[in-house]
């Protein structure tokens, strides 16, 4: 058999665990009734997604000498939580497309968005129970703590919409829980369910912060750069819901004249037209917002390789490291 | 010293133990940012309610021979649990008052309110994960299944709403879920921490079942017998939110022609007159169905009474068994 080169053994593995999260997602498909509140549900969990914080559970497992099966639980868990936010931040952000379809909330209504995105958050409890684990109560106080750092992050989200002050520290400490604490507990709970030394566990757990936060600059930064069949989401989403991404807090802080009152409009319930989200972003362009932006995503990954250092080689960690790059270079 | 009264021991041993869970609850209150998230969580929570799935949870502890204080961070995680359904049910109903003061969705906004009960059931969690007990995981089993079924629950009464023909089966299935499984956990889990045997377990989840059925069906009756100032919501609300309440599907059984057609009009935002509400009133009384509701609610209580019995006596014990009789006669 021909040897496999880097990249294929990066993919063959990736997509390994991949089916494998699928497969056990797939239970929760088999729940049906009432249907009022599990159709949204499948539809939601059924309209695909990386799956990317499942995989760095059951990487991070792998890379501490665990067998990733053990984590497979905690896997879908974290991603059942990742869904709960989605369903329930598209209905704050009136979000109308979500992995290039309607997001549930625009499918369905609010209310039956509020009850799907309920009924994951208590599944995925549900399902962190199943593992089996010595440490079972250290992982449930890291997936709990997730859970409410990133409804935290997601609060200081909507208030940042009204304030028209916020600096790079806010928005590093939003993203921090909105975005990284899922992620960063995705790596802990992998590293614990593995049976990590205290040492692997943090290096685990902040591996997962950091590629957050490099992860959630990408984001800002595909909502203009972005490809909309790749993306997704619509394309200028961020400027039209009036959010304070990395993009808009480094351009208020830097723009000056008319470019400035350009961005000062970008609050919810503006209706920016299309050549405003046009204009918008070539101010960001000129002001160099974007080469930063990209900048910052690169540092972030970079810590997170480093944060790897304690982790003995393997190809479990090979992958975690080769997961990272990809992920803040992709584009959808 | 004067012995007590049976009634004041109860009023004693009742204020007792409310006053070390609105203690315990206190913690919540001292969680600050961002407080967009927390200032309409500490409302919430501080806008009273009588507790009373807290109390249940700490008098079952005691009742099997527990200390109630082991019980006590899980009795508040009930309470937090309960809080969470209240604000997003709010929501979902469009109802206007709780408690007698304005719901967090109308003293604030939807996303508020989505994002204060989404929180509320992180820390709830939290709370229980505080529990010292060899039985954790049995105990976040119970507490994780309450918080599934009442989803589902939710889900049905969302369901009913539209649905034409919804029977007593039916309607029973629904508040199996909505309001007894999380008053059924109370029991269950109390007994749980409190060390109970497997049958004291079993007839505190029965006992904590049936009590939530006859507690809900006191609640469809109070929605036309309340006293306005005493119950907290509006009169009618149920009417005018068009739920298929005990009532409505008793009513709809029994009644014929024009106060079937009347009946019939009770479905979400159709406007229903306090006029209306009155002549609803009237089929109610006339077809009997207050009548039977009440008896319901007495065989309910007398079922969870009964379930009580492989209970040794004690005072937690009689306790229990006068907070149900008071529960189901109550007019708040």
């Amino acid at each position: 058999m021909p040897q496999l080169s880097e990249e294929q053994e990066f993919l063959a593995i990736t997509r390994n665990h991949k089916a494998r999260v699928e497969r056990r997602l797939a239970l929760v498909l088999k729940l049906k009734d009432p249907s009022c509140v599990y159709e949204p549900v499948h539809y939601a969990i059924g309209t695909g997604g990386k799956r990317v914080r499942a995989i760095i559970t059951l990487l991070a497992c792998e890379a501490v000498g665990g067998n990733p099966n053990s984590a497979l639980e905690a896997a879908v868990a974290v991603e059942l939580l990742h869904n709960f936010t989605l369903i329930h931040d598209d209905v704050m952000d009136n979000a109308a497309l979500r992995r290039g379809t309607p997001t549930v909330y625009k499918k369905w209504d609010c209310n039956t968005a509020i009850l799907a995105g309920d009924i994951l958050a208590a599944h995925a409890f549900r399902f962190v129970l199943q593992t089996t684990t010595p440490r079972l109560r250290n992982v449930l106080s890291v997936f709990t703590d997730a859970f409410i750092r990133v409804c935290e992050g997601q609060g200081l989200d909507k208030d940042f919409e009204s304030r028209r002050e916020v600096d790079s520290k806010d928005y590093a400490l939003m993203i921090k829980g909105k975005t990284a604490a899922l992620i960063s507990a995705a790596g802990e709970i992998g590293a614990l369910i593995g049976g990590g030394t205290k040492k692997e566990v943090v290096a685990m757990r902040k591996f997962g912060e950091h590629l957050g936060m490099a992860f959630q600059i990408q984001d800002d930064l595909l909502d203009i750069l972005g490809v909309p069949k790749e993306f997704g989401k619509k394309i200028g989403g961020d400027i039209v819901e009036g959010k304070k991404t990395y993009l808009l807090v480094k351009g208020l802080d830097r723009a000056k004249g008319a470019d400035r009152t350009l961005l000062r409009r970008v609050v919810p319930g503006n209706g920016m037209t299309p050549s405003a989200i046009r204009r918008i972003a070539s101010v960001y362009e000129r002001e160099g917002v974007l080469v930063d932006a990209r900048r910052e995503v690169a540092r972030y990954t970079r810590c997170a390789e480093r944060d790897l250092r304690p982790i003995e080689p393997s190809r479990a960690k090979s992958t975690l490291l080769r997961l990272s790059r990809q992920l803040v270079v992709r584009t959808s």
